[in-house]
């Protein structure tokens, strides 16, 4: 028993797996699983996600079937469409409420570091809903990271003559917050896209 | 998109189940179950868990098979049995590497507020193991916590008269320790069990 019988060590290995999930916690839910019909629930459910859920053949997106329920919806407004790097940062957006419009998910951002280059995004895939027409503005929501940035900068560049409106969600205090801990960089930003009250 | 899409949430769910694991944190799993191969190897190794692994007969220990490698085991002291919570009792004990009896896995401890009694827990298995002979101690290791005292006090009278000795893990201050920072109680106990040098 010093080291795990092998089918829990097979089972802490996939928990390992996910993001954030150290040996000690990988232990403590493989074990957990092992309780009434949880295991099998689990399966079913890991499978069913797997073979039901794919990418929206317009914006990447999440969805069961063909098209995502944003595109599906014909209240949202067409012709803004906000560039994400993934599926969180659109169930991010979505629950504050405040936005109307549709996506496009990259799948990633550029990382020359990580290998990953401007072909193994989503781009191509947004100018050319771009080149179709209907859309006045491109809203880029990357994460404020380094590699959030390089890829709104590479997007900004490619979007310039394309003839339409490409915005960066504003950078600022967040609300809430003590200005006292607010980093400079945070600040300075805050200073330079102050707006008339 | 404001709320989870079916197959989504159904799978969140299961990983809400675990414990520990929060909404966010849930989400976040489940949408890295998606990536690449994993869901199916994940759903293999839970279902292959559950299948594989099974209680000793003995001990009550988790095992592959029908009696645990430390039953198994000749050369570990089998007149010496821990009595344990929990399997995750066993792999803390068994990684100290300090102890070579056998163990006995009570499955949970006393708890009237929750409705755990005494005949919800495999302590008629530990006595019928102490009837059988042999058994020459019983080192009760359940956790400090007043449920683990309460299930410890629970033994120690039922054993009474059992010609065994029984004895409870040392309280005491942690190895590494700074004084200024041990609670009274667990101050108070070491200034009680305290051992000649």
């Amino acid at each position: 028993m010093s080291e795990l019988i092998l089918p829990l060590e097979k089972l802490v290995e996939q928990f390992r797996r996910l993001p954030g999930i150290g040996k000690k916690t990988a232990v403590r839910l493989a074990l957990a699983c092992l309780d009434g019909d949880l295991a099998e629930r689990f399966s079913a459910a890991l499978l069913d996600a797997k073979r039901e859920i794919s990418e929206c053949r317009i914006c990447g997106n999440m969805c069961v079937g063909e098209i995502c329920s944003v595109c599906a919806n014909e209240n949202r407004d067409h012709a803004v469409i906000c560039v994400v790097e993934d599926v969180r940062s659109v169930m991010a957006i979505e629950k504050a409420g405040a936005y109307t419009g549709t996506y496009h998910v990259l799948g990633g951002l550029l990382s020359p570091m990580r290998g990953v280059n401007a072909e193994d995004l989503h781009i191509e895939s947004l100018l050319s809903r771009i080149r179709e027409g209907g859309v006045s503005e491109v809203l880029v929501a990357t994460n404020a990271t380094v590699e959030g940035e390089a890829t709104a900068m590479y997007l900004a560049k490619k979007l310039s003559g394309a003839g339409v409106r490409v915005s960066r969600l504003a950078y600022g205090i967040p609300v809430g917050a003590d200005l006292e801990y607010a980093d400079e960089t945070t600040l300075r930003r805050a200073i330079e896209g102050r707006q008339s009250l």
